[in-house]
């Protein structure tokens, strides 16, 4: 029997859409605001120098009476990392399992946050009421463990947000998702579905987590004469128990090489995610005390990056590890899209130094295929679908299986970062749209770098800088020194002397004429002037547009 | 009866190793020296602002006089596309097959070099003599009509190369790789196979290019009533073959769209390598005139280039094609390693708009996988094998190949750019290292690119330029003007005003500190106590370095 509902509650994504990373959306009902997830995206390619992307939560700032508190999924950073960012503004308490709360509060302590944010740790199961809301979390697998679908209960109805998820019947660590607790919330009646898109173009079934565990038997077994080394990624927790598992069975001592690994590592030890037995671990300098083929070290680098242990490995830059001719490199990981290059490079540098490198099978996703958000929506069978955590092409592929599965059309919403979507049991409608974007952290910087600054330097970057100085006398404007011209970034100097020099012969006459044709030149014109000046030189001498800033001092 | 054989020929790779892009090779024999190939590479990723990448042919330049041509092996840029760049300095003539020979006549054409090159056409089976060299062209298949394999033969015995190749038994047109001439061969005894590797990490057998038409067919079938626009690389002349053949079929005029796919089709089908029946092709213009779904747009962009039609048309830039609701866009290509962001772009663009974007089974390689290179190997059964034309991890899965077949690991050879291997029937040993290396090509600048640009490239985008001005009065040394800053890519001036004006006050009173202290204030020192003094500043306030440029002028 279906409960009667009142009112309407709002969807409103604040990130996440358009493309992976940066998950945050607001749930508000009347007076009440929560917010599912804070996490940050990493600099698309045209972002040159940009460190980090987080969003722009103007939305939360202007309702902040309402807002509630963060309700939390799991501990990914695009999911958890902008917390440190938008908690100096948006200070409300966070909600989360014990892992990801634990992930939390150690990025909170870099950032001197931790005592200055309430925070609750919830288990699977269990429901928090926030303002109108009440949430419960419900426990799912996923790349990381303590993953948790919310179910968000509303005067105005259920909504159920899976988070990142996969169904792994057999997961490494704990309960597989709670599939009946789906099926029971599906049969109360579920208003809205906001379900994980990322694997939403591929068929089939994403394998267990468990499967990775006997790929690692076999490659153990095959390598037993070698050193094993193995890349991953440092928040998969289960596939670091894996890796020791095997390495238990073949009798190899275990180094965890890698900042984010080794912290993350520790506090899943701490929280009790992990089960090393004594004398399994050693630390990076005893691996010289056993022999290489019983020992197995678990890095990170598996995506290429320029830092990170394993690419400092191979490119033979790492303090205390040296690659060696037989060694087993097994990359436990696909390349995230962008980082094929970055990825193949390593691997070319682990070969050239004698390396065997292992790439297949020893990897399973975290997130679910077709057939798994098939078996979600059947469970949870709701009026509405909302495809999220996507590029649009992904969303697209989700809602293709909504509509595979009876929803009609005019029930699926594929929304953009902002959208406001009206729910009710009668209807669902975009009515209105909040500010939204994209807030780009340099360094210490939060926000002082924007379109202008990245236009500057994608121009730098393709053709460098072309500098004239010159020394006007104020009264007078007479020319007292230059025009020098300083270049960085368009040629090498010495080899380019005589076209810097023509350079510099053209806009001393260009310069002058300028001056004698008008009593008090007009600074912003003189400028003109060298601009279009050197633009023109340099463009039929070169094809280039290098950036052409003049500078004019007043004695 | 094996042949007896004198002295020892050299085989010097010039580039194409490392990495896929600008192969060129040259084999020497006492006074003789052919090169094979000559082509470029695109840019890598921290070549900022580059264009494309030649090779150093330093060696071939101290050798003109032994130097007897090119023989070019197939069209792609990776093996032509230096020609118009080294021919300036080692203007010797040029042996290919038709076809590659119209596409580097169209190149040449563009850079004013036609008239002063010459060339001849071989055809295949056919031989030329250059000095102590015998080459045969061989048959093979590719991803572009008309590649060869080629038999050199010397004194010192005979070496095959590949070129790129793969095994196609259908192929759509012409004949099938002339395996029974490699047979042949093989059979007289051969001294080195250098094979083309960039599959050579894959098990199996690449599909015929045939396969991709049934799929073309099958697509057309289904699509029938929408709009259909394929992707495709602008040298496929038989895949546009194929999909001219099935928009026939089904009734559909065709548009090509995209300059490098009109300027091959055009040369193709001046040679006779495209079978259009008239009235099939129509111009952008008549689009207009024929219901949608009666036509197809064969078009540039499978890549994501910026600038390429497909491309255009989805970001809503192409002058006159607009993507509609219900066009259908295949993707016949797979990203190439590194483009795999730029492509999913184009389809969310696609996908956004209305599109319904495919990407399976409508593309097959042009390179040999590891089944067919077991074929080559064992045909040519050569003495030595020396893998070519892929990254360092290609190179050792073709050598893994060969040793596979029973070819001693001594007998394999994974070369450098620069090795000089010098070979005879009982010894094959490296004995040298010529100069090679990377001429980067920026506009009309070919070389003046080096490190030190790059690098300053590299640091203007990733922090961007500030620079401190500052007039002297030259015999005293009195401060005239400034210190003034000027930046650019480092932060929004307006929004950091107190920054910049807190780091002209330190500048200022550390300027003066430096004038006091000494009486010939040495201007290098002051430049140094400027960059120290902001670096300092700007790290500790922004944790930021952007480049710290100081000028002096003097007055």
């Amino acid at each position: 029997m279906k409960k009667e509902h009142k009112g309407k509650v709002r969807v409103i994504p604040l990130g996440g859409l358009e493309k992976i990373g940066m998950n945050i959306t607001a749930f508000e009902y009347e007076d009440s605001i929560i917010v599912v997830d804070c996490g940050l995206a990493f600099p698309e390619d045209g972002m040159l120098g940009i460190d980090l992307v987080i969003p722009d939560v103007t939305y939360l700032k202007n309702n902040i009476d309402k807002v509630k508190g963060f309700v939390i999924t799991h501990g990914h950073e695009d999911h958890i990392g902008a917390l440190p960012y938008i908690l100096r503004d948006v200070n409300i308490p966070i909600y989360a399992t014990k892992l990801t709360m634990g992930i939390i509060e150690k990025k909170l302590q870099e950032h001197n946050l931790l005592r200055g944010t309430r925070r609750k740790v919830v288990r699977h199961g269990q429901s928090i009421n926030l303002g109108q809301f009440r949430i419960e979390f419900i426990k799912t697998n996923h790349s990381i463990q303590d993953a948790a679908a919310l179910a968000i209960y509303s005067p105005a109805g259920i909504i159920v947000h899976t988070g990142d998820f996969k169904v792994d019947y057999t997961p490494v660590f704990g309960d597989a998702i709670d599939l009946q607790r789906f099926a029971e919330i599906g049969k109360k009646g579920v208003l809205a579905l906001m379900s994980d898109s990322t694997n939403a173009e591929r068929p089939g079934f994403t394998q267990s987590e468990k499967t990775v565990g006997i790929t690692f038997d076999h490659l153990f077994a095959e390598h037993k004469d070698s050193r094993i080394i193995v890349a991953t990624f440092a928040s998969n927790v289960d596939r670091v128990q894996q890796i020791i598992n095997s390495a238990i069975k073949y009798e190899r001592k275990v180094v965890v090489e890698g900042r984010s690994m080794v912290n993350i590592i520790d506090t899943a030890g701490e929280l009790g995610y992990l089960d090393i037995p004594d004398k399994t671990l050693i630390g990076i300098d005893q691996l010289k005390n056993y022999p290489p083929e019983k020992t197995v070290l678990i890095t990170t680098g598996s995506q290429g990056e320029s830092m990170a242990a394993l690419s400092r490995m191979a490119a033979d830059m790492h303090k205390k590890v040296t690659i060696m001719p037989g060694d087993t490199v097994i990359f436990s990981s696909n390349p995230i899209p962008g980082n094929e290059k970055s990825v193949s490079k390593v691997i070319n540098e682990l070969y050239e130094k004698g390396a065997n490198v292992i790439m297949q099978d020893a990897h399973v996703s975290g997130h679910a295929c077709q057939e798994e958000l098939k078996l979600i929506y059947s469970l949870v069978h709701p009026k509405y679908a909302i495809p999220v955590h996507g590029e649009y092409r992904h969303l697209v592929a989700n809602s293709n299986v909504a509509k595979m599965l009876g929803i009609p059309n005019d029930n699926i919403f594929i929304l953009q970062s902002g959208d406001v979507l009206e729910l009710c049991d009668d209807s669902a409608v975009v009515v209105d749209h909040v500010p939204t974007g994209e807030i780009l952290v340099d360094g210490l910087g939060v926000g002082d770098v924007g379109n202008i600054v990245l236009r500057d330097r994608q121009h730098l970057a393709e053709d460098g800088i072309l500098i004239v100085v010159l020394t006007l006398e104020g009264k007078t404007n007479n020319l007292m020194a230059g025009p020098d011209i300083v270049s960085r970034g368009f040629v090498y100097v010495r080899e380019s002397e005589s076209l810097m020099e023509e350079a510099r012969q053209l806009l001393s006459s260009t310069i002058e004429d300028c001056l004698k044709n008008q009593k008090n030149a007009d600074w912003s014109k003189i400028k003109m002037v060298i601009r279009d000046t050197m633009n023109d030189f340099i463009w039929k001498r070169t094809k280039r547009r290098p950036m052409i800033l003049p500078i004019i001092m007043d004695v």
